[in-house]
């Protein structure tokens, strides 16, 4: 890979730069704190004080608080496919999936597809475990399944990694079609694909299409070579650190086993916390708060880029999630539009953070989750004087 | 090894049984949950919801929250060593922090040392990273050096791991002078010590040697050879999940990527909560009383041991932590005893848990932090008619 943490560390440096200067941020993968459901979630803790403090305490099980791993599996059920609490492993934010699955599945040199532009995060998992990164080509429907089985001639990867809804960083979409292909090839094939799923819930008009963890009811043999992993860091807070992992039934003792050696198990008061806080209803309550927030801010942010910048600028419109994607028709390095931005005040992360190898250096993602919508028209603006320039 | 996750299952399944039947159980590893703080603790949780809460439900640092970090530093900081808050990783207990050691420097079927008996959670950590696991011979004293010598004239480990102050499970305290020595030959040979020290903070009569960590300041060159972790697992509570890890310089930087691909960072809003808990002084508080009464239950099951199966068990009075360690003077397998045990309703996890490989199957581990003196008296009493039937 031509990936470095060194590259990844853009990102939090950017971030971290907006941060303090006080400019107009598109930088971040942040939610934003203005959302968070300080008083439910509040609420949520003194309910543990009071009922089950002790236990929260002490160790738990390693899966996870059992109340807990039953509502995951609720929320993470469709009619083509039920998921039982056993089948839920809590996991520090949905990270830990990630990890998880690359140190169950992998072996240092073993080869790993993913759909790229791709999270970063992820790419630093798949670095440190010394695996061949191998980017599959997508568009706004996701990995192009004719690119992924033209690599499937060439390579045996253990493990594709995919973000199939409002992914990070190019908000694509993964169509229905491509995803049952998807499913049909890791059968054919063999290989385990991961699903990274923290964004499907945060729709702006309609619905996502079905996860592959729902698909894999449909699709015969599927359910054996899909890995579903969630979180609750977008739709909940990200402190926390609350996710979950749905492995196939073959593999689930051995993700336990590596959760164990990992951490023994995840914090137990926020577990305790966060179920109370969906059984209270506020988590069905105020996510449709935090989708409505998020769609105003995209529709603000493809209104200004249409109205400054269609001529130099490829995007399309965010259906979901909290990020879009543009790319420079004239091409260069969005690292100097980066530079020169800043000096405007605006910040956003350059596309070759985003890419395992042969990154397309003109790319560049902006996030719409963090600023309200007339700091996202002057933040356009200013990036629209500074392309002119 | 012979180690498999099924025979580290043991204590999980004995611990298990003993909390469903409701006997006396000497079989957890857990501190005693009646000694959990609430009240403080709560209050810790309240001001965060004051004063730090939308900073601790968003993303933070990856090295984990600045105070605590400054916090910790301190407390691991002796006149010969200081610590510096930059040098502190927050990890999800200690075991994050062996897990961690574990990836940075060490690859599949590199050679690891330890002490043995040694605590099963990290045997797990080795087992799943596919590392070839040697026991160093240890006594009352800890490992000896010269069987570390001769080991090392043979064996070129990456690690060696070592729990040097109140071992779990044999209770043993890593002398003084075998400290330096075990330094000396880490720089000599060019190996890393990974010191695992929940327990030190654990004294009964007066406190235990200066940690790795504190006679690495001493020993020329040792700074680079020294992973420290430790954890408040058993000082404030586990299920929290907070611990952390003092890499040596030339390290950081890898620990950090490690953590980050890991899981982020750890949750916050606890990190926070064990600040605030600290700063109002409730850990110095309240840490002498689970000293005295762990000092307590140690001296009634020393005594309850010496009364009636002095002629017929090995073991020692323990001077710190949670458990003592008995070996069955006739042999036999120590499974067996457990099993006749539990007939009794007294519950325990025999050595063959503790050992990478030629287990000394007559041992045994008790601990005597989870049952109140007259519970410990009973269960000894029990014990001994078990084994003189």
């Amino acid at each position: 890979m031509d990936y470095s943490p060194e590259l990844g560390g853009i990102i939090y440096q950017v971030a971290s730069m907006a941060r303090r200067a006080g400019g107009i941020s598109f930088a971040g993968g942040y939610p934003d704190p203005a959302l968070f459901d300080t008083e439910g979630l509040a609420a949520a803790f003194n309910q543990v004080f009071r009922d089950s403090f002790r236990v929260a305490l002490q160790y738990g099980e390693r899966e996870g608080h059992p109340p807990l791993r039953a509502r995951l599996a609720a929320f993470s059920s469709t009619p083509s496919r039920t998921v039982a609490a056993e089948e839920v492993i809590i996991a520090n934010g949905g990270q830990q999936g990630i990890e998880t699955a690359v140190r169950v599945l992998t072996r240092r040199g073993d080869t790993v597809f993913m759909d790229s532009p791709v999270f970063p995060t992820a790419l630093q998992a798949f670095h440190l475990a010394g695996l061949n990164g191998i980017s599959v080509a997508k568009d706004r429907d996701g990995l192009i399944p004719e690119s992924l089985e033209a690599l499937l001639k060439v390579h045996a990867p253990k493990l594709i990694y995919v973000v199939p809804s409002y992914s990070n960083p190019d908000g694509s979409v993964l169509a229905l079609e491509r995803r049952r292909r998807l499913l049909e090839l890791a059968v054919h094939y063999r290989f385990h694909v991961l699903e990274d799923d923290p964004y499907s819930r945060l729709w702006f008009d309609t619905p996502a299409p079905p996860s592959l963890l729902a698909l894999s009811g449909e699709v015969p043999g599927a359910r054996d070579w899909l890995i579903h992993v969630s979180s609750l860091s977008k739709l909940v807070a990200p402190g926390l650190r609350v996710g979950w992992m749905i492995p196939p039934a073959h593999l689930r003792q051995e993700f336990v086993w590596t959760k164990l050696a990992t951490d023994i198990h995840s914090a137990l008061p926020t577990q305790h916390a966060v179920e109370n806080y969906w059984a209270a209803g506020r988590m069905e309550a105020h996510l449709p708060k935090i989708r409505a927030t998020y769609a105003g801010r995209a529709r603000a942010m493809h209104a200004a880029l249409a109205e400054h910048l269609a001529d130099r600028l490829d995007f399309a419109a965010p259906q979901g999630g909290m990020f879009m994607w543009c790319r420079v028709r004239a091409g260069g390095d969005a690292r100097d539009l980066m530079d020169a931005a800043r000096r405007e005040g605006v910040y956003f992360v350059p596309g070759v953070a985003f890419y395992p190898r042969d990154a397309d250096r003109a790319t560049f993602r902006l996030s719409f989750a963090t600023t309200p919508e007339d700091g996202i028209a002057e933040g356009i603006r200013r990036l629209s004087r500074v392309l002119a320039g």
